[in-house]
């Protein structure tokens, strides 16, 4: 099967490879339609490696994907032959004791695609678990289901957060992450959300949306802002997406006593933290591990209107192309909220 | 002090009357703009009494009220002299065992406007505690924040179900209170509102809004109904807004496994509930009293736009007409949302 | 495989009979030492069904049990030969909604010992998938180990309640599960509970451990009870164990204002229920379905010697004898609060 | 009015002083009968500041207390004359926005005793607010009583954790308010406590307590004994007790997937965390500020005898030998828990 390979750190080929067929019974097959390019994808492509997870031998890239299912396993009883669906990346153990719990998510043996050693899924087809496969409404498109994956770290993100309905939220950074949060967090029920970020190309793109004001933090600090906002009583909930430690300096100067930090960005080191100014305003602080049980709300939200990640998408690639897309990825150009590749050229559908 | 006065069962008048006006350092001196005509009002016109609350003095009557700061205590640091304002009805003893818990409104010795033996505030001006006063938005109109009240026990319904993003709701009984809740839940994070009446006039209003599907009950079964959007799994939340005994007996058919119901009408009786079906299901049920620490959300969500309560006005009185619009209300047309009376008929501000 | 057959409503018998014993890969295969008589169990005894479940064909009753693991599936890695242990008796479908959500209790596909049609484990041996069989501490007997199934009803009532520590609760009725609630109440936080019944036989029981204190329904009101303790403010959290209507009708006199009640006792019809009541003091209603992730934190419990289940063991029958432990539980004496058979009489482990 | 006065730092006297003792018609006047020493109190001593707090005056220590209603307001309902009571040494406005939502504890208005400029309480008599003075049940010591303050921490700890019945806790540092954490995770439901330090002489206390077992981090790593003793799943609570970065740095090693870390000690810097770590196991971080709404649950869970506070009095001072009691505090022994100051030396109650 033809894919897009990462040979070695810096290396791509669109070539054809051996991958695993095999259907269980509680599986489906899917022809793929889009995949979109991920920070961490890139970040294999440009770098070998993320953390413990090092690419040692050829692996195929993608993992925010939709497509048709074309073959469902004799036990399915959710899905038909036919059926347009997103999947869910990460395959967990079910019978774990983390996953029996509901945070399947966390189990320290599920598998993840494009995560070393496991295949991702820019190719003609997959085969994937049922349950982790989820049907489009019909108003929702392919290229929009290929973004419900990074939405669902956004949604992940709301949920921990604990919204309550006329929250205040401010988000830190206002990357591809930083805006599905956004997102996320207005759908849940906050009045509005303040995001910031150092280009205003990036903040021009947020406040596209109603509910979303920008803070450049080249002209304004967030600590003002935020404080003027809310005539001194700080934001319900701070959600850090930039990883960087001049963010995390201002964190409880900008969260109201009682209120929550979620840590949605990933510094690759620790950061300093000042435990004795979050006591003060007694926070809560929460992290976000990818997402569970939350494909089908965000579906549900799209459909209904109530999020709109169409203005994210920036351009799409043919998948003949994917190399092409991949290095603009690499540039990170400050307008690129989210690229994307065409599999099924074939199809009209969008 | 001219106030509409109900002298007792059945016989309002418009006359001046003695009322309390010392002023605490806390407190703060309204000049009231507009008040809401509520079901509760209109209810001790008619009968007299609620539950064991009884009309045996003359009581003016309102509690949904908004005006203008025109005197502040020597204590009060959050408002100033001309602050367009709104106020929580309700005054707990914040020194009790329940205000420090946060539940103020469940203080054993919470005084409510318009609740025998305490006067309401259809009059030229009130007294009180600037803890229970908002400030207004500059965007929110007196006629708006007049509506907050209402509005507030369904950001409280809203609350206590404790919504996820993505939530599927049900409303049982498209009355104000069931309009609002179906408001709030939507605003709290809800992709979207089934809600269920035998009135078209009244499914009609709540249907004008995105988000929420009318259920009219005289020909489809609001179990069946909910079946087909949530494909047989149920909706997360069921608000009971009727107060009426065949809405009960559906609540365990509508609710999924593991979803709850938020009972918000009031049955003058017990009701017949199947604790054996909540059961198999392990549902949670919440009640509603009231609120507490919603006024500012509401505000601020109707400030932003994620809430609009101006399709709910029906008509406005002059406060002279104060009578005839309680005679309206007392009529129940099913097309009527919201009747308000505008006490300041000289200030031009809606 | 000799068994203690439920022949149909009325009549058991002890004879071979053919079971399922093909192991899967996450199986074990548990040779059982000690299965307890359930009220359910006797239920289908004496009435032949409960609700909707009707004993069509002949069943093996048992479900509260303990053994040892003889044989392991080949991807088993919890679990070894000779490991002592005890099973959750109701097998979910892994991969449905309820499941990964965690709540696999609510999974409307969960098949549950001696349900019909499902045979439970009054035999020598059964297969369990491991997920669901839990190691016993070496301090737990077998004896104890079998009753963790009904206390883990106590456990998820207590779950569900959200206990702070501290908190004053009500059990409303002494029976087995009444008491299992309680101590699993007070092993989750309470500082104390009181306990209410007809039977002066069974508060003896209950009043024997440190913490509970029981109220005699003939002599005393539950009321006046619970009012003299807490100084009039209630119970944080009342435990409806009776499924009588006359308990219902004062659950909202004994809880505090915000308080929680738990439906664990099942009434087969519907009951009336004070909605305006519960409203006025704002309680929240929970209901408990067997239970979910308990097993392990019961254990956890027991061999700290946080909970004692030791004195509730009225009698232990040898597996000859079986129909006599049933007719026995059949008669309901009070002072009888588990019975017990020892299937594998050769064990001299207690 | 004599008093223990801290003149300035490092110069404690016993001197008369003029204190405030207006009464507020919901005040009370105690009279003193037992105060403890803090950390706090010894660190004004010996630095003369903690933080932004300066003492630049002369300032009464003291304000963990119990003692004797004297004299009631005239508005005070739930307090008379003679009551033992102990009191919450922090006082919010309880108008404001912070305790209408019940976190009065992080109202920014709070004045707390013996935190400059406000006077503490080693001294004959106080005046303070009946909310905040709390009746002492009869089995409770006024030596007991005033340990309450202290616990009180724990009791927050415990709290804000969100303990389910069952769980495993870690406490690193078995320091006063480790200790107290430990007792309260236990009495809040958790099976065990592992509980970590250096000092063989506090981990022995500590270890005197049944479900408390120590861990000598001198012979044995925390992260090692957490995964044998929870089979390498990981702790569901961690109580950070030390402020130390050496326990910073483990944090997420020892805590299970899902769990959660408590940070009850207070680093006096920012410390590193690994956010990225804390991730791969989305862990949720609280903190505690002190208290609310937890003084009678204390007192309950002390009465009942689930919480024995006894063995912590390392020794008893008549109030001429406060500066003896200080100096020793300054010197702190490793076999000190808690020394206090027996106020009125002429009671004979304990």
């Amino acid at each position: 099967m033809k894919a897009l390979v990462l040979e070695r750190q810096g290396e791509l080929s669109l070539r054809d490879i051996d991958l695993p067929s095999d259907m269980g019974p509680t599986d489906v097959r899917i022809k793929l339609h889009t995949v979109g390019v991920c920070g961490s994808d890139v970040h294999y492509y440009t770098h070998g490696k993320i953390g413990d997870f090092v690419v040692n031998a050829p692996m195929v890239l993608g993992h925010e994907a939709s497509g048709t299912v074309i073959e469902v396993g004799k036990d399915v009883t959710t899905l038909n032959v036919g059926d347009r669906v997103c999947m869910e990346p990460g395959v967990p153990d079910l019978t774990s004791r983390a996953s029996k719990l509901g945070i399947y998510n966390v189990d320290p043996a599920v598998t993840f695609w494009a995560t070393p050693p496991v295949h991702g899924v820019l190719c003609a087809e997959c085969v994937h678990p049922a349950a982790f496969t989820f049907k489009l409404p019909d108003t929702v498109s392919f290229a929009e289901a290929a973004m419900v994956e990074p939405f669902a770290v956004g949604m992940q993100a709301a949920k921990r957060a604990h919204i309550a309905p006329g929250d205040t939220a401010v988000v830190l950074g206002a990357g591809t992450i930083g805006i599905m949060t956004a997102l996320a967090a207005l759908a849940a029920g906050c009045a509005r959300v303040l995001i910031s970020d150092l280009s205003a190309e990036k903040l021009a793109i947020a406040e596209s949306y109603d509910g979303i004001t920008g803070i450049n933090i080249r002209q304004t600090s967030v600590v003002d802002a935020v404080a003027e906002v809310t005539a001194g009583w700080g934001a319900d909930v701070v959600f850090e997406c930039s990883g960087a430690q001049a963010a995390m300096n201002d964190l409880f100067r900008i969260v109201r006593p009682g209120g929550a930090i979620v840590f949605v960005g990933l510094p690759p080191d620790p950061v300093a933290i000042d435990i004795s100014a979050a006591t003060v305003r007694e926070c809560r602080m929460e992290t976000v591990f990818r997402y569970a049980n939350v494909f089908d709300r965000a579906l549900d939200l799209i459909a209904a209107g109530k999020v709109d990640l169409k203005p994210l998408l920036s351009e799409t690639y043919p998948f003949d192309a994917s190399i092409e897309a991949f290095d603009r990825a690499a540039e990170g150009r400050p307008s690129d909220v989210k690229l994307q590749i065409r599999v099924d050229t074939e199809s009209e559908a969008p």
